[in-house]
């Protein structure tokens, strides 16, 4: 339930107000060169601290638990940690008995029957991406020479984002955004027809990041909109290459050797500083609840760097179900 | 690879222009009634025949091959199977080497390395959705009582629908559309944080139908253009009922209570009766293809059953989990 | 439930006295020539009607539903199936209520809620080990030249097969056996440490095989008995010959590239013609039961072929595996 | 690969020599009680430090790193590591090129091409059970109220295993034995036909074990040398209760509610004190080897309780999946 993928797959594990978050890799090929340092840009990206984002800010360094030899991967599971040191979670008990509005305090607790770890969201929170975003680094290595790009391209409705981020902060308030993926040299005929269709795969991984409320590949929403006439890339060499790519890189689930396009929307972080209105489950009323704690404003701005993460996984599993099909 | 699911498994098998379309079930519990005839209905809406949709329209007789006893599942794989008819297969040698824009032909040839069943666009064919209307039979008996419908509410961009089919045929072109799916009564609880989040099973599956190109849950796009104090849904009853449903039924990853609601973006019928430009494999020059054979002008007609089938398979695992699960 | 492996996959389905016994191949690579004349000779070795096993002889001949165009598997699911026909069915509604001893049927009546399809064993009987065999067919086009080949070396507790057949059938009962099967030209480095090892992985399939009580691998129940310093293997060579075989080919879980041998020990059939008393589940109380039906003396007559196809899908997996492993 | 079970999951990680070795459990309901000491009394029966056992003894002590809360498993993946405190590693260097004799030095470096913590053993040592016996004390108290006891019967081909210890550590040798495990008040009903046969997952898992080379269920091996007539267990209640037992509590591949019986033979250890032949790598030629460093002259002794584990984590996993089914 908290693995992903087929030959190289990832494990997510831990808490936000827990003693770590971490990531149990397997099926990672031995002999990648890896070392603490390979994750720092990576992770520094995904950091809060920056304007419109939480002030919460973990030093988010790499503990290499198991797997790892001379400097190099071994072929066997490889374990990846983070320590939390920055919580402060007196606060949350209140929330058992009024749940936050838009976050999972209530779901998680019928889910678990109440006995889930409510501190900081607990298993919920996008304290575990740090993970992901640890598992990314490594796949991309394995997918050498595939390039992988995203960036907040949106935000708040606006293409301003700074200036979005500061009205919101201003409102004690927060927004979401609109994020872009491509990737790069991308080989031909990735992916399965059906179940494990390359949309199937990101879009399976890209919803486990909590706050994305929807994806499009390629020309996406607005393909429902267009003639097939329009639509259809021409074929222009052959390898495929195209001429457009409405498909974004797709086509009949498989990567076609263009470029791999898709964008997600990521809803407004639920957290906000403003009183909101909720609901008191034990005296069955409604009542007004201010939000202490450290929380994003604009959570978007930290995302890309998840998604690029995600989207190394999936390719990086793909690469190795092709090398065992290789005839 | 052509599997889904943890509990109630489905294995998806055949070709368009093969022996048959199959899916196996495994998983099922025992002692569902069934009969070919509760199969009627969902399949019909599936047809062709229709306007707008293919003219092959083959007579989908489902023959329960196992699992089947004395009018009920057994518990042990249950095997659905239709035989395939219909089909015209002599023209598509040509498009080895004049792959058609928009299809899976050249991709399919790149995965297989050339030995795949092209025919009618083989086990890529849109025909084998034919056993996920199947399966969605059996699911929605294990998950009963929710309910699930899914409609088109757009084509070709506009809301008056048979407007713009006829204009698409008239034009020898193709269309689009959105799909939109709500199933209510939904129990809380359902799901899982992180890698088997709602959005992330139920995108998965929808993704394996031919021709989706994006999903969003809830107010989904939208969602990156709100505030959080506009897009929090106000929750009003213990049981978590919420005045507004911009989390589209989920939080955390996770039902709650509240009706699923989804949208679809299907792109159109890549195969087109007018006469496109396409690349000659052979000559490596464009040259113009006329494609004949029966297609949709609009596919996504066909398509609100196969969406009610995927949610309904991807409930029926996640129910199956939740009571293996119960303290 | 009814799946097994990672990559080259094989799902099991059908019954004894229903339409059809098949088994469903995903992850077969694209390319393999393969015509149902591939099958006849293992089929044949499994087939009943020679001395010692049932008279029921089924025709047995492979129908390739899916996963197959010019002779060749295209990298789609490959189905094959097999149609019942030398059924009798009209004396098992019996059991349920005076179940026979040392079968199945009180136990998957406990499993199934009662729903069970009864009739000849349902989806419990060795019948559905002829979709095995043809897998086995298969897996070992992909294996080659790694070549297996079990036998019978004991059957009754005696060395003399034929005699101890006839003399079991003279006495209307029935006797068990011991088969060996040993594969050469393994290569080294096959299998995992801990969960997925060699010994893990083939027992988990041959226990599949009905009847069989007991596996040993190498020297097997002797190397309890044995010193370490006899039982270590002398490596004699840079790829890892060793002098003796205490080892089976495996150490840690891994191929070392020797013969991998095992021993397994199939249990006498449990209906016999004889008169045996057993209990009525309706009356409460124990009461002779004579099985009719066609039944074979000595069952393991008919395995040495299954267990032969059960290591050739083990090592098509794990094939698979290592080459999408290789650096 | 380093993975095993449906719904309660073990994940093994970790090195001999390395920081850590570790288990990381999914799939474990929430609210179960759970403390440290909890874990003490199996932990102490696997330790070395006795008689015929190593000299190296860890303080094995448990640190639950996630999945807890409120002295509750919360639902979340739960995470427990033991750290490696007692190591000498300088001295493993030297099997790269003198591989010794029975131990995994040569397969490992085939299989990871030579990239392998070899330091002993890495990730195939017998240090990583310290994480199986752990998950087998979560697992035994979601399966109360069965109750399962493995002992040593043999060791060295002795009833006296005592003797047979004192007698190998004088020669300076090593030994195995045979371990027969029992398991009371197990419901029937658990297990499926064909590939999850309860015989396939409990040898999948036992063969996990390193130094397990032989297996049996109930009567076993000498079932092969009994009559039908013999072998058949008489039914003596409605529930099936039988007068004996030859079928170790399985028919069908499922339980039948009858005590689960069977027996495994362990080799002896591979690294005992005397020198051995083996063979150079580098020069190609025979040579003598030493193998200092504290081993287990009967490493049998240690084994039951992790034998239990594995049972224990089967019949959890086989519990859940049956309130799953239930109808």
């Amino acid at each position: 339930m908290n693995s992903f993928g087929r030959l190289f797959r990832v494990h997510i594990y831990g808490e936000s107000h827990g003693k770590i978050a971490g990531i149990l890799i397997d099926g990672c090929p031995p002999g990648l060169p890896l070392k603490t340092a390979d994750f720092q840009k990576d992770l520094a990206r995904r950091k809060g601290g920056k304007a419109g984002t939480t002030s919460r800010v973990e030093a988010d360094t790499v503990v290499i638990k198991s797997g790892h030899f001379n400097g190099k991967t071994t072929g066997a599971p490889l374990c990846l940690e983070f320590s939390n040191q920055e919580m402060r979670s007196k606060d949350y008990e209140i929330f058992k008995d009024i749940p936050r509005p838009g976050q999972a305090d209530l779901t998680a607790s019928q889910k678990f029957y109440g006995f889930n770890d409510f501190h900081g969201g607990g298993h919920f929170s996008g304290r575990l991406t740090v993970g992901l975003v640890a598992a990314g680094v490594v796949a991309r290595k394995i997918i050498r020479p595939v390039s992988i790009r995203a960036r907040l391209i949106e935000a708040g409705g606006e293409k301003n984002i700074q200036k979005a981020v500061e009205q919101a902060v201003k409102e004690r308030d927060s927004i979401g955004g609109i994020i872009e993926c491509r990737a790069n040299r991308v080989p031909p005929g990735l992916g399965e027809p059906f179940f494990d269709s390359v949309e199937s795969l990101i879009s399976h991984l890209i919803f486990s990041i909590p706050g994305v409320k929807a994806i499009e590949f390629g020309a996406g929403v607005a393909s429902a909109g267009m003639k097939g006439s329009e639509h259809n890339d021409l074929i222009i060499s052959r390898e495929g290459k195209t001429a457009t790519n409405h498909a974004g890189g797709i086509n009949g689930g498989l990567t076609n050797g263009n470029p791999l396009v898709f964008r997600l929307a990521v809803k407004p972080t639920a957290s906000i500083p403003r009183p909101q209105l909720t609901f008191n489950l034990k005296t069955g009323r409604r009542e007004y609840l201010e939000i202490e704690g450290r929380h994003d404003t604009c959570i978007a701005l930290r995302i890309p760097v998840i998604v690029e993460a995600a989207v190394a996984i999936v390719l990086a599993d793909l690469l190795l179900l092709r090398k065992s099909q290789l005839v």
